[in-house]
């Protein structure tokens, strides 16, 4: 037709793989501390056309040696054939014979690791369609349903500082008080809406005194506390009951999904997970057993930007809440859970984000794309995911990685420094 | 970023809704039989930067209603923002308080009035994207995994011809021998590589018979049965039983999931379903019971092709076939099916679709862009969805529409005309 034209494919010719550490305050959960950095890998999609796609994902060793695995397989494909893009890594992982390494951060485990690792290639090839056809990411989501994307107060009991450096400017927060106290100063900072409590650190009851003296304080806000899994199913339905009308959903109290079967049946308030179902593998056997709620996505596990829009049909068909997951992110991160969310119309509650415990100056994209006001973030609307990379800050995030030492996130190993006898077990209560 | 442009939006500034009929042939079903001419409505939506996408959707009274009422919202949205555009149909829908009619064709009830609505002027939108990018709509769904999309055989027992008409070029078929003939000419004429027989119109135990003559005669060719429920749960049983190792699945032998379910539990076969599940609110009792082992997709009710995708990711989540519905159909439909199929990994099945009964002479896009080889179409590569408008044709079909009388499918009622006490209850038998 006279209207149309034929473009070029935007094949693949390059992808680079960077490791980056940048520096983490000392937070506390239920399998020890962060350590003094945090790691991701910084993916670069080059074309054959000159277009450059960014994504972001975990930094751990075994994580890094299946990314360049698969990045080796891509070069050649065009970027719109993410199908094809998914096929090569699935076929290069399968023919992976070395299994070590569980290859991702955090207390997520048991997800696909050909979700984990195609995520942030897909997201990079998102980004050079985007910047391709001039149109941000969420158009290729199906359209922002919202131009501003709320996210919740992250809050962390946590050390004053890392032990043998001085006190890092959040401080000390050990206690209900302190944890209010953090809260306040996150919320006059950021704006947040809703509130969440990263507990499996103290005393179950002692955690859900926490959660009533910032309903004290924060009477609108709505409340989440997250004990990865460290309580017994007698224990989560004690505190589900007790916090009945305070939370508006408790998560991942226990693990698996029998015990939080056990909990759903007997608490009022909905529970949520990103430890029992970070799979497709694991929504069949959730659903039958009716075991959660809310499903945290996070397009990191869950296989990038087009498989979470599958994971929110399917909590929208099964009578599910959405909601987001986070680790420890950098902009890149943040700009795809930005735009994932603005084209999402059933995420019906505020994404988790651990934006406010790094530091400003560390990232690797140019400052002031994305800025938090009353608690959200404006979604971009610029070409692609609408930030860019500042190469003397990747530059400058991989010597730090280089220098840290830090090769595989360990907060247990290091809770053990301090604590020998550190049992990380759960549930723990 | 300097590689990047923003390029302007593609706003609908007018839709254009034109109904048109096409000559069908005397096709026996459980309800009766096709009228001389099957009706579509054929979407043409056109933006303010000069691009017009096409859509093609049921022709019925009812849903030509609803159609002029969503038309009528879209004016001045972005064509890349489909989340928008589903959530004016939805408001538009609801404020509608006129009720009347099913409003689409066949013998699928029950299914989400506004994803039938939404379905053509989603698949308008994407021709419009894939033309201002130059790029086929295959892509937009995540891109094609094959460039040749299977179709089956889709036999039916038939009438020579129209009443009071001479016999048409396909002839009778009413038994055995004859569905056997129309297959070797079908699969001689497009080279189709599995049989479908449209059941419902004799007793099970006859039509069990046309199967295994067909079995005998096409050795290799996977084979499916549809009596569109006509079968009580006792004779579904009966026949799956008698035809195991024989069908590659059983589709809809029985009404609704409870009966359904119970067959599932005693045949060989998964059970295929258009008629049970035809809407994401179906998709949660369906699992919950075990009705349906593959669920027959169809973009035209199923909400469109993006929606249609996210009923792929449940089929795979849920260890369910996916296979793919049609009704009478012109080739807008027909390219949209081929690169929904083409991009659909997990689509396993040969395709239905009703073109061979469809007069080569009888439709409204230019001719030339899909033809069947080896019982496969070629997805188009083109921009867009690959097809182009041919005016004449619409013109000269929606003028077959004003003179055919004829403004809701009515099956039963054309049956009547000839056997006056014919009764289309189901289950029948």
């Amino acid at each position: 037709m006279s209207e149309s034209v034929i473009t070029e494919p935007h094949r693949i010719s390059e992808v680079r793989v960077t490791p980056v550490a940048f520096r983490d305050l000392p937070l506390l959960n239920v399998v020890g501390v962060h350590e003094p950095f945090a790691l991701r890998a910084i993916i670069e999609v080059v074309t054959d056309s000159g277009l450059i796609g960014l994504g972001e994902t975990y930094g751990d060793a075994g994580h890094l040696k299946r990314l360049q695995l698969a990045a080796a397989q891509l070069v050649g494909v065009d970027v719109w054939n993410i199908n094809e893009i998914a096929t090569r890594i699935r076929t290069a992982l399968a023919a992976d014979s070395s299994k070590a390494g569980h290859g991702m951060s955090g207390m997520v485990t048991g997800s696909s690791t050909a979700d984990r690792v195609l995520s942030p290639f897909e997201v990079a090839c998102l980004d050079i369609q985007g910047k391709a056809i001039g149109r941000p990411v969420s158009d290729l989501l199906g359209g922002a349903v919202r131009d501003r994307v709320e996210y919740s107060a992250y809050l962390f009991y946590k050390w004053a500082g890392h032990p043998g450096q001085d006190d890092d400017h959040w401080g000390e927060a050990l206690n209900p008080d302190q944890i209010v106290d953090q809260a306040r100063r996150m919320i006059a900072e950021y704006g947040f809406n809703a509130i969440k409590l990263k507990g499996g650190v103290f005393a179950p009851e002692e955690e859900a005194e926490a959660i009533l003296a910032l309903r004290a304080a924060f009477p609108d806000h709505p409340l989440r506390i997250d004990p990865n899994g460290a309580w017994s199913v007698e224990s989560s339905i004690g505190v589900g009951r007790k916090l009945a009308g305070v939370l508006e959903y408790l998560e991942d109290p226990t693990p698996g999904i029998e015990g939080m079967a056990e909990v759903a049946r007997e608490v009022p308030m909905p529970l949520a997970t990103n430890m029992c179902v970070v799979a497709f593998d694991h929504v069949k056997p959730a659903v039958a057993q009716q075991a959660v709620g809310v499903i945290l996505s996070d397009h990191h596990f869950w296989g990038g930007l087009g498989r979470s829009r599958v994971l929110a049909g399917i909590c929208d068909t099964f009578d599910m809440g959405l909601s987001m997951h986070s680790n420890s992110h950098l902009g890149i991160s943040l700009a795809a859970m930005t735009h994932l969310a603005a084209a999402t119309p059933n995420l019906n509650y505020a994404c988790d984000t651990h934006w406010p415990w790094k530091s400003a100056d560390d990232d690797v994209i140019v400052p002031g794309a994305l800025n938090f006001e009353q608690g959200a973030v404006a979604v971009p609307t610029g070409p692609g995911l609408g930030v860019e990379l500042d190469r003397d800050a990747l530059a400058r995030l991989h010597e730090q990685y280089l220098a840290s030492g830090i090769r595989e996130r360990d907060d247990t190993g290091y809770m053990r420094r301090f604590q020998p006898d550190f049992d990380p077990s759960a549930p723990r209560w």
